[in-house]
């Protein structure tokens, strides 16, 4: 299990770290700005997890192991071995895949600590959208999760609510897990493609 | 006590909350990003200040009772019960309003919590300041600490430092709770109304 | 060794600070803003820092003499003993000083907090650019870190990197702390002056 919850962490940080090294050659940063910005969009969900949960220091940190797939992704995207596609928007592939993968890891890592069930789902739901979020505030573009194209914290929602459901039923398994983030995957990238939108917050405003 | 420390901080979620759901709307934000920017707005301060206190998770994460009034903001600023109209701001008024309620709770919590008089009045400007900030940085705004049109902080820091007088007096009542709050309200307004201006910060450049 | 931590820790904060008033002034905030970014900018890496140990209250809070050097920095600014100037880049003097003391101090605090040493060095490198970053951040400007003429987390990074290699060998003096900062602060100046630049995160793209 340990084991299991280590390697979706690992892979959620590099699935992130990736949008945020595209993120960074898109701004024309260079290699250490991309490692930060990579490091940033890879770990900063987590991290502000483990702050919130308030138990010492943030996994990130005890673990040097979290730093190995921000490196690597900053390497792949410098390498071209990454690259935003003219078709593709590879950015938000990737972005896509570490949320689906946060919102089951954050979850699971809150329940371990003990909170309450409305905490877990709101620590995976923070997990998952964190690390993104802080990725575009520091790179001065408005976030992803306010971009009414697409859905992007309704899947999430979904993803953290579902696992809380099966770590109170106590029916967890490995396959119950891949289902969920393939889900949370699925619906983000379908909305994406069908440009999927829910209600604006207000009224449009004419002549504003 | 603790029932009026909780009414007070609910109100001032909601306050703020407001103010985040208008920010959403205006920003053309969908019904998700207004919840997600009216929870940022209502939840971020308190959150931040029980971070820095460190004594365990936040209590909006304990505590789901913090979750309502920001639903509730986001209802009414989509069902137009609260909109920006073309006289009022009404964004500064909830705005006004959660800033005069959170210097309050924000200077009893972190006095409950052991800590000394001069951090417990910066931890209630960072609560009542610190919402709203989240909220403008986030949603790629400068902050309306930073708007040199009316007072902000100042209003925030009196009322925190009256309250870490009261506290350390050993003379608090809900009545000079109320009082201290509706002078920081009352305050913030009449600058905006007026245009009250402090100093520049340096000398004004030219041709800069 | 305490003294001296703290006043290079004071040191750091005055620099930052410093830095923060001048974006103020430059963007023309009021006084009361000034004093809000001054402290973001000086206390903002150490107190992510000590959030990030979470070991109690961060420093800052704690001691209220972390106070002084933000509100002294803005009295200079607002005096105009400190400006910007034609041909110096004031700011940016400023900014690189507390950076070279920030990388000795939080890795120096987080070796007292009892970090494995890779944590120590990031806790170091999160002190130097944390502020310097919040400061940009919250003023709606791009972080210096991501500039990429010149060099500034590669100079922190090594500066944390040595510190913790010297702290591992048990040979630290005053002397040694001074020469890496101005290490740290002579890379960083030089990098400015010679416009030094390292890779790009990925090729440039054109006509994007």
């Amino acid at each position: 299990m340990e084991v299991l919850l280590l390697t979706l962490e690992l892979l959620g940080v590099f699935a992130f770290a990736v949008s945020g090294a595209l993120l960074a050659a898109r701004k024309e940063f260079d290699l250490v700005g991309s490692l930060l910005l990579a490091s940033l969009a890879g770990l900063g969900g987590g991290v502000a997890r483990d702050v919130l949960i308030g138990q010492g220091p943030p996994l990130a940190l005890i673990n040097p192991m979290y730093l190995l797939p921000a490196a690597l992704a900053v390497l792949l995207v410098w390498g071209n071995a990454l690259r935003e596609g003219r078709f593709r928007r590879t950015l938000l592939v990737f972005d896509a895949a570490g949320l689906s993968l946060f919102c089951l890891t954050g979850t699971i890592i809150a329940a371990d600590a003990g909170l309450n069930p409305v905490a877990c789902a709101l620590l995976g739901l923070t997990t998952a959208v964190g690390g993104g979020a802080l990725r575009d505030v520091v790179a001065n573009e408005t976030p992803q999760i306010f971009n009414p194209n697409g859905v992007y914290a309704v899947p999430a929602m979904l993803g953290a609510g579902l696992m809380v459901l099966i770590l109170e039923l106590g029916v967890f398994s490995i396959w119950i897990g891949i289902t969920i983030s393939a889900l949370v995957f699925t619906l983000r990238m379908l909305s994406l493609h069908y440009g999927w939108r829910i209600p604006l917050a207000g009224r449009r405003v004419t002549g504003g």
